[in-house]
């Protein structure tokens, strides 16, 4: 594996899943792997799973790890071609991403959408310029439009739970009353497509996902309907992707509680966290024993840890 | 040793006491302890000393460390159950606690009293919470009622110091215009308990500490009756405890000169650092040979050290 | 080598030059130098290269790193002596540098000028203070009025790329309209002079830097006749020594074109980064065979490790 912004970067989904667990298992396996090489990770937005899952999966593969919060221990990046740069950002991508990718044998990067302009943040100008100029591997940490190290979490997660061959999965749009990006949910449409799954999207009208990660999912807007026998059930919110970044409703209806998990065929809750409990979710499902929200985020590590590992081997070969 | 939150987490304080002196003798005796395993610090306030020291400590016991300063890394984390979370916290301690306790072997914390309500700090929460969701050893790093690693470096500090078999020991109150809290005074107080030494404290009326942390403490209320044939003077700040969080006097006359040490038996000065020089205490004081400061600061490591050994090998049996 | 605060800390600037490009060539020669010893590094200003190459550098050489964002992390720091600390600012000096010393068995520290007050920024008190009380060596990371290590890396660089014996070099002047240090600027001087170069400093009049940096550098009001026949062109803004920390001109005229670079003798362009493009310097030069600045700014990894090489041989004694 060279880079690791979207699927597309994965050559064979299957192995890296089973890669993926196979690191849940045996943590330490390849912990010289990373021996002699540095990954940087550079944070443009807060975190705590993806800053701490993926330093842990750095350093079972034996990677020295550096991290960075961008702007806060350093200078704002000016991701623009050929502007005068009189403005407040002190520094151009093209210099911070060359010379990263000569400190760092791998860069991973988080920088959420802007949600003001659409075509911008679809551009996904700051890993197109790093992957131009860095001259390294560099690993999503959750981009503009989607967060794949979430999403192959995700999927190790549904292997490992669930009971049918071809379990039906449903991604539910849950209310909140602060715009949020389309990336998790963008991102799990995205992987969920190649997988062996009956995929099912909900969400009130107006919030349709862009048709390009949508893929084969059929879009159902009435939420009883679609969670009618589902195995899987991956809640989060998102913004209007047709009304660019808008909060169209936050119908209180759409939270998940036990009556509409009742509606599923004895389904299990998803989400990537953060989130906020009994206004997304209520507490009676993330506390009884449908809820896989905490061994999600804990395979976070070794979707972390696969991933890694690819692109090492990719580095070494 | 399960979590170390306060004293009644220590079985043998005596033990603890020589272990902390055997890893300042020899700091890498243990150095493959930690292997394959690691401590997360998580931070909700500022810290110098405890963040490096414990970094330092970790380090030399072989643990993998990563340090998250929250709420400037991350989220903010509601630490109430059963609330609604449409304000300004966008993640539950049930789940970030939980997740922490999925990627890190130790959590270690830092967290202040806020000083609003007694009854809140008092209860400390956020570390009953981590305690509770966490499922792996919780480490004290400073809450809001104690600061049980400052305490174990002290009563190292004393040890290494003393020159009669039962010294008086003194914590005095120290003017301060800034309320702070009660945490590294009741914690001292807790400490010296058990500690063969004659145990005074004194402040201003109206700064009287929870009896609980007072406990065999004789409470004398003249500074100058108190500090007479001192072998150790142990200045603090902190704010009221019984009109809470209160600063009910500034009286500059209880700073700590030369001519108050002259009231010892050729006593020792002591304070957990920061401290604001000529407000507090004397320069005279603190350049000159009494100052015991900076050795205390240094067995910060040594404290660590001794209570993660302790954890670590609880972890591997 | 016992600190290195400035090139009067260097005994042999050929060897460190050398012992650069050896570590460039063999980055893990000497990877068990630093085992059991720590490297603090104390940032009071933002930072990427610097942050990012120390880091390198010293994980190379196998020493445990601890970073910390002073004021972020921790408390401001009172520097001066004899003061009652009843401001702002927590902790003294005194305090914070002798107990960093007791963790950390070498300290590096960035701390700019503040431009107000040139005796105060010329005295460079923060690293003075910290070498008086920290009782271990001091690597400068940037400090009021020098940037050693940039100046090691760019000597590396000329070395690397020089094709006569003697190369004509040009430190030039280059608007900004914000009022920066003349740190990088003295510095570069300060390590020219003993170099084997034609060294020939530009700038508008009322930029002339402190005599005591520019030395035998020979000083030319006129840009274009500095640049004449020059084999590297070191670009750089500072603001006024003379009317200290004062923009006194933003002539565009200064900015480093193809044009400009036409007027040497096919030379090189050199500058210490972050670059403001277009304001600066044009994007034709950085992004054209001339530049060196990516070069440059990687070898800022090289001249940290033959720097903290030479501190751990010195401890090592």
């Amino acid at each position: 594996m060279k880079h690791f912004l979207s699927l597309a970067d994965v050559s064979d989904l299957n192995h890296l899943i089973i890669s993926g667990i196979e690191a849940k298992r045996n943590p330490f396996a390849d912990e010289t792997l990373g021996k002699h090489k540095t990954i940087g990770l550079m944070f443009f937005n807060s975190s705590l799973r993806t800053r701490i899952s993926t330093q842990k999966a750095a350093a079972n593969l034996g990677l020295n790890v550096i991290v960075m919060n961008v702007g806060q221990d350093s200078w704002g990046l000016e991701m623009e071609e050929g502007v005068i740069m009189n403005g407040t950002k002190a520094e151009h991508v093209k210099e911070a991403a060359a010379i990263m990718g000569r400190y760092c044998n791998i860069i991973a990067i988080r920088s959420f959408a802007e949600l003001e302009d659409r075509d911008k943040d679809y551009a996904e100008t700051v890993f197109q310029q790093f992957k131009k100029y860095a001259e390294v591997p560099i690993v999503n940490l959750e981009s503009a439009t989607r967060h794949p190290l979430q999403s192959l979490a995700d999927c190790i997660t549904i292997e490992e739970f669930k009971i049918k061959e071809r379990p039906k999965v449903v991604l539910t749009w849950l209310p909140h009353f602060k715009a949020l990006p389309q990336a998790v949910a963008n991102s799990f449409c995205e992987w969920m497509n190649p997988m062996n799954v009956e995929f099912v999207i909900t969400h009130p009208e107006g919030y349709d996902l862009d048709p390009k990660f949508v893929g084969k999912g059929q879009v159902i807007y009435d939420q009883d309907k679609a969670l009618e026998g589902a195995d899987f059930v991956y809640g989060k919110n998102w913004s209007s992707y047709t009304h660019y970044g808008q909060v169209l409703t936050q119908d209180p209806s759409w939270m998940i509680t036990e009556a509409k998990m009742a509606l599923t065929d004895n389904g299990k809750f998803m989400h990537c966290l953060p989130l906020r409990r009994n206004m997304k979710v209520a507490d009676e499902v993330l506390d009884g024993p449908r809820s896989l929200v905490i061994e999600q985020a804990a395979n976070r590590e070794w979707s972390a840890q696969a991933v890694l590992k690819e692109i090492l081997l990719g580095l070494n070969v």
